[in-house]
C-alpha cells in the first residue's frame, strides 16, 4: 500500500464507527462468549445443559456393564469387550482394560456410602451416564458409580480404599475438556468435585484467592470482579469448568498472553495423593523457596498424580477499560511484523492479539447468522484481533488509534476498524470464537492445537493445503501472540485417505520444529500415546517414573499417561528430512 | 492530615525537584545497583573482585585437606575432622561428613582430564580456594578440584562418572548466593558452569532468549535490550551471578512484582541428571501441555536434582518510561492501603512496590555517605519507595503525579517526591539498597528472609522489638508488593542470649503464619533443616523420594536437602499459641 492511500485508510479508520451496529448487541459482556482457541461452549451448556444427556448412550459397554446393584458383585462391570475404539477416525485408538484393576462390588459401595452417606454415591443410571460422556459426545466410558464428595477428607478416604482395593478412579471436574481426559476410560469410579465448591478467603490487598477445586470458574470471576480483581484465565467454558479442572490441565485461554500461564499465577494447592495422603502445599504467599515446589508437578498432569482439592491463586486487579480493534493483513509476515510492533508500542496494555486466515472468515460469514466481515471485502488474506486492557479508557484508545495509524502508514495494517462500544466489540470476537462453531456444520472436521515458534506457525497451513489439494479446506487461526495456532481441516466425511494425508505427518512436522502438539488441551486419552512427538524419551521416562512413585498401583486417571515406550521418538527428526508439498508446487 | 493541608502538600510535592540534585550522579543507570532485597553487591564485584581471594583461606580444612597431586589417593583429601562447624553464631550447625562418598584420587583426575583437558581441571590451590568459599566469606569449603565443562556432554560425563565412583558434587555459578548453596561442605569437586556462557538464539518476535547456563545475567541483560527487551528479573548481583544460578534458585529480585517468579518466565531447560543423562525439556514455547511439566522440579532446587546447562526465557519488551517516587506514610495500614490503591490506580505500570521503617532510613543517612532523605525531617513512621515502568514518558508521569495527589488526599501519603531525573531516582533506590550495607557497619547483624502475608508482615517487627529491648535494633523492610519482608537485627555483637530471643521463635512465628522461611534465598546449607517450619512433613517426604528418584547415590549438592525427618514440624502451630510480647506490653 502507498503511503498516501495508507493515510487516506487511516483516516477511514478513524471514521468508522463499526459497519455492524445494526446487529442487535449479544446478551451480557463482550467476554461472556469467548472460548479458549478451539472449543466453543453455548450457552445452553452455560445454563446445566450437557450434550450427552439428550443423546442415547451409544458407547460400546454402556448397557452390558451397567451396575446391578444388590444383585453381586460378580456381574458389576461385566465388560463384553476387552478392546475398545475411541472418538472420530481421526482419533481412533485401541487400548486394554488393564485386567490389574479390581471389578466394583456391593461392598465397594457400602463403604462408600458410609464414608459420603446416600447422597455422595450415585449410582442412578442416567446421572452416571451424564459423568460417563464428555461434552463433545467423542469419548465414553462405562462406570457404574459416580462419588460426590465434600471435603478433602472424603476425598483422601476414597483414594485410600481405591488403592488399597485396585479400583481405577477418573477424577472429573466440570468435564468441559476437549481430549477425554476427564471421563472413564472403562469401568473407573468416577470422583466429581462439584460438590466442592467454597470460597475459602480472599486477600483483598493481594488478590490472592483460595478455594474449593470444585469452584465453576465463572462463579470466582464474578465474586472477584466484586472486589475490583480478575481471575487470571478466561475460558469459553468458564461457566462449566472447574478451577481445579483448570489447574490440572493447566488451561491457558484468553488472557494469556497477559497473565501467563498457571504455573506462573497459581500460589499454593492441597492435593489428595493416590494413597489419600493429603498434601498440603496450599501457600497464599508469592514467594516461596524453602524446597521443591512440589506443586507444579500438579498443574498440567491431568488428575494422574493427585486429586486437586483447593487452590489459592494470584488475581490481577481489574482494570476498567477494553478497546478491540478488527484489521486485515495482506501476508503473514505482516502479521509477525505487526505482532511485534503490538508488543513494543502498546505494550502494558495489550491483552489479546489473535489472527485468522480469510478461509476462517468466510466460513464464519457464511455458516453463522449474523456474522459479517466489519471491513470492506477485498482480498486480504489474515485478519488479526487486538484487545487492550488498561486503566483509562481514552487514553488507551488513543494509544490503539496511533498505533494503527502508524501500523498502517508502515503497510503493517491493510485496513482496519476500531469497536466504538461493547455491541462492537462482541461481534468482534464472534467472528474469531464462531469458526470452531462454523467448522462444525460443514462436515467431518479433524481438528489440531499446535503451539509452533511464531515464523513457522503459517506453514503447517499452507503445507497441508498443499497435500489435500481440493479434497478439503484448511483452516489457521489462533492465539498469535502464544504461538498457538488452531489447524481445521473440513472434508464431507472422515475417511482413512484424508486422515492418512494428515497424519502423521502433522505430529512429524510440529514434532521437527520443536513445537508441541498440545498447546493448552493436555493430553487425555486422545494424544497419550503421541506425547514423543513433543518430548524427549528421557522426559517421557522420568514422567513414568515420577507416576510410578506417586501412584504405584496406577489407579489415578489410567490409560491416559503413556508409556514410556509407547511410541517412536519423533524429536529427532529435521525439516529438512521432508518432502515438503510447497517446494515440489 | 486534613484535608486542605493534604492539597497543600500535594502541591508542594509537584513542585518539589528534589532535594538530592546537589549528589553528583551515580555512573551507569540507575538500576545498575539496584539490589535483590537482603544483598549488596558492590561494583568491585561486578569488576571481577571475588572477596574470598583477597583473603587467606581460614576454614578448618583447607591445609589438612589440601591435594596432592600425583602423591597418591589415599593422602588426597585427608579430613582431619568428620564434624565441623559454619557462619555466625546465628547459623551454627554441625554436619557429618558422608562416609558413603569416595575421596578424589589421581586416577579420577586423570580421568577428568581426558574429559575437559588441562585447563578444563583446576588444581592449582588459590583457585580453588576462591571456589570453596561464598562472597561473604561465611560459609567455606575445602575441595580439591574444580572442573569447568565447556558443553552438556562434558558435564554429563562428568556427573556419570562422579555418579559411579559416588564422588560428592557442588554445581557453581557466579556463587553469589546468600545460604552456602553454592560452596562445598567438605570435599565435595565442584563444577563451574563459567565456560558455558553462549547465547544459542533470540527470537526477537516473541522475545525468547535461549543460552547456556553459565552467562552472567547483565552479559543477558544488555544483549535483550539491544534487541528492544529486558530480562524478566533484575539482581543486584546481576554482574557476577549466572541465569544457570538464578534458576536453581528461583532467583526472586526487583522485577518480581511486574514478571512474577521464573516459574512464569523460564520456558525450557536442558539438564544434565546425577548419572548423566541429558534432559531436554528446552522448548522455546509459550505453551505446551503435553505432560508433566517436569522443568519446575529443577527451578529452585539448589542444584539437588540436576544441573542446569541450558535455559530459555521469556524477555519482555522494553518499555522506555520509568518514573520513581519517594513517599512517607504515617503508619504501616496506610502502606497496605498505598499497595492496594497502587495495584488499582497504576495498574500496569507498576513495577515496584517497597517499604522502610524509620529505623532504616535513620540507619542508611548515618552510615553512608551522601544518603539523605529526601523529605524533610518529620515523625514518620513508613516510606514506601514507588516505580512505574511505561510507553509513554508523560503520561506515565502525570498517572503517577495523579496517583500521589489522590492518595494524599485520602490520608494514605504523608508527604512524598517524585524523581526528576535519572539522579535523583538513583538516589531514592539508594536508600532502599543500602539499608543492608549500612546494617554490617553497626556490628553484629541477624538477617531473616521472611515471606509473610502482608497484613501481618509488620507485625514479627514489633514483636522482635517487644522481645528484643534495648538489646539490640530491629528493622524491617523489603518488596512489600510480594509480601517479602527483610528483617534485620543489629546488635554490638553476636550473642547467645540475643540469639536464644530471635530464635527459634522467628521461624516459629513465621510458620504459625503460613509464611516462608526463605522468600527468595533458597535453603543451602543455612536453613536446610529448618523447611519443616514452612512445609509440611508430606510435602518434605515428598521432596525427600523424588531426590532419591533423580539422585539414588546422593552426589548433587549434599548437606544442603533436609531429611524428611530432620526437624519438628511447626506447621501446627498457631498464633494463639504465642504469648504475644506485644499484647503482654
Amino acid at each position: 500500500m502507498a503511503r498516501r492511500d495508507a493515510a487516506a485508510a487511516a483516516a477511514r479508520v478513524l471514521r468508522r464507527l463499526g459497519p455492524l451496529a445494526a446487529e442487535p448487541p449479544t446478551r451480557g459482556t463482550p467476554r461472556a462468549r469467548y472460548e479458549s482457541g478451539d472449543r466453543a461452549v453455548s450457552s445452553c451448556r452455560r445454563s446445566g445443559w450437557v450434550p450427552g444427556l439428550q443423546r442415547p448412550l451409544c458407547g460400546p459397554r454402556t448397557d452390558a456393564g451397567a451396575y446391578e446393584g444388590q444383585r453381586g458383585a460378580s456381574r458389576a462391570c461385566q465388560v463384553q469387550s476387552q478392546s475398545r475404539a475411541f472418538g472420530s477416525a481421526a482419533t481412533a485408538t485401541n487400548i486394554q482394560r488393564n485386567p490389574a484393576y479390581s471389578e466394583l462390588s456391593s461392598d465397594d459401595v457400602s463403604y462408600f456410602k458410609s464414608v459420603l452417606g446416600e447422597t455422595g454415591v450415585v449410582l442412578d443410571a442416567d446421572r452416571v451416564a451424564v459423568a460417563n460422556v464428555d461434552w463433545m459426545g467423542k469419548y465414553r466410558g462405562a462406570s457404574q458409580l459416580l462419588l460426590l464428595p465434600k471435603s478433602t477428607a472424603e476425598v483422601s478416604k476414597i483414594l485410600s480404599y481405591c488403592n488399597t482395593r485396585r479400583l481405577a478412579v477418573v477424577p472429573q471436574g466440570g468435564n468441559t475438556g476437549l481430549v477425554g481426559g476427564s471421563v472413564p476410560v472403562y469401568d473407573e469410579v468416577i470422583v466429581g468435585l462439584t460438590g466442592m465448591d467454597k470460597i475459602i478467603s480472599f486477600d483483598n490487598v493481594n488478590g490472592i484467592l483460595t478455594c474449593e477445586a470444585g469452584c465453576v470458574l465463572e462463579n470466582l470471576s464474578t465474586f472477584v470482579e466484586n472486589e475490583g480483581f480478575i481471575m487470571p484465565l478466561d475460558l469459553g467454558a468458564k461457566g462449566s469448568c472447574h478451577i481445579g479442572g483448570n489447574v490440572s490441565t493447566n488451561a491457558g485461554g484468553l488472557r494469556f498472553i497477559r497473565y501467563g500461564s498457571l504455573h506462573g499465577n497459581v500460589l499454593g494447592l492441597e492435593v489428595v495423593l493416590a494413597d489419600g495422603t493429603i498434601l498440603d502445599m496450599l501457600t497464599t504467599l508469592r514467594k516461596d523457596n524453602t524446597g521443591y515446589d512440589l506443586k507444579h508437578l500438579f498443574i498440567g498432569s491431568e488428575g494422574s498424580l493427585g486429586i486437586v482439592t483447593k487452590v489459592s491463586v494470584l488475581t490481577p486487579a481489574k482494570l476498567p477499560s477494553t478497546n478491540v480493534a478488527f484489521l486485515s493483513c495482506n501476508d503473514y509476515t505482516s502479521c509477525q511484523k505487526l505482532l511485534l510492533a503490538a508488543r513494543r508500542s502498546l505494550g502494558e496494555i495489550l491483552s489479546a492479539f489473535e489472527f485468522m486466515d480469510h478461509h476462517c472468515i468466510d466460513l464464519a460469514t457464511s455458516h453463522l447468522e449474523g456474522v459479517q466481515n466489519p471491513l470492506p471485502a477485498s482480498p486480504h488474506k489474515f485478519y488479526v484481533l487486538i484487545e487492550t486492557t488498561g486503566s483509562d479508557e481514552s487514553y488507551d484508545k488513543t494509544k490503539l488509534e496511533a498505533f494503527l495509524l502508524r501500523s498502517m502508514e508502515d503497510g503493517l495494517v491493510a485496513d482496519g476498524v476500531i469497536a466504538q462500544d461493547i455491541s462492537q466489540a462482541s461481534n468482534f470476537w464472534r467472528i474469531r470464537e464462531g469458526i470452531s462453531e462454523a467448522s462444525v456444520k460443514v462436515g467431518a472436521v479433524y481438528k489440531y492445537d499446535l503451539s509452533i515458534p511464531v515464523e513457522k506457525l503459517y506453514d503447517i497451513v499452507e503445507e497441508m493445503r498443499c497435500r489435500l489439494g481440493d479434497s478439503a479446506e484448511v483452516l489457521g487461526y489462533g492465539h498469535l501472540g502464544d504461538g498457538n495456532l488452531h489447524l481445521n481441516i473440513l472434508s464431507n466425511k472422515y475417511d482413512d485417505n484424508t486422515l492418512a494425508k494428515i497424519e502423521p505427518f502433522v505430529y512429524e512436522w510440529t514434532s521437527a520444529q520443536r513445537g508441541s502438539i498440545s498447546a493448552e488441551h493436555g493430553l487425555g486419552l486422545m494424544k497419550a500415546e503421541k506425547i514423543h512427538y513433543s518430548k524427549s524419551p528421557e522426559a517421557v521416562q522420568l514422567m513414568a517414573s515420577i507416576k510410578k512413585l506417586l501412584d504405584p498401583n496406577s489407579i489415578l486417571n489410567p490409560y491416559k499417561l503413556p508409556s514410556p515406550s509407547s511410541s517412536v521418538p519423533c524429536n529427532s527428526l529435521k525439516p529438512a528430512a521432508y518432502q515438503s508439498c510447497l517446494m515440489l508446487r
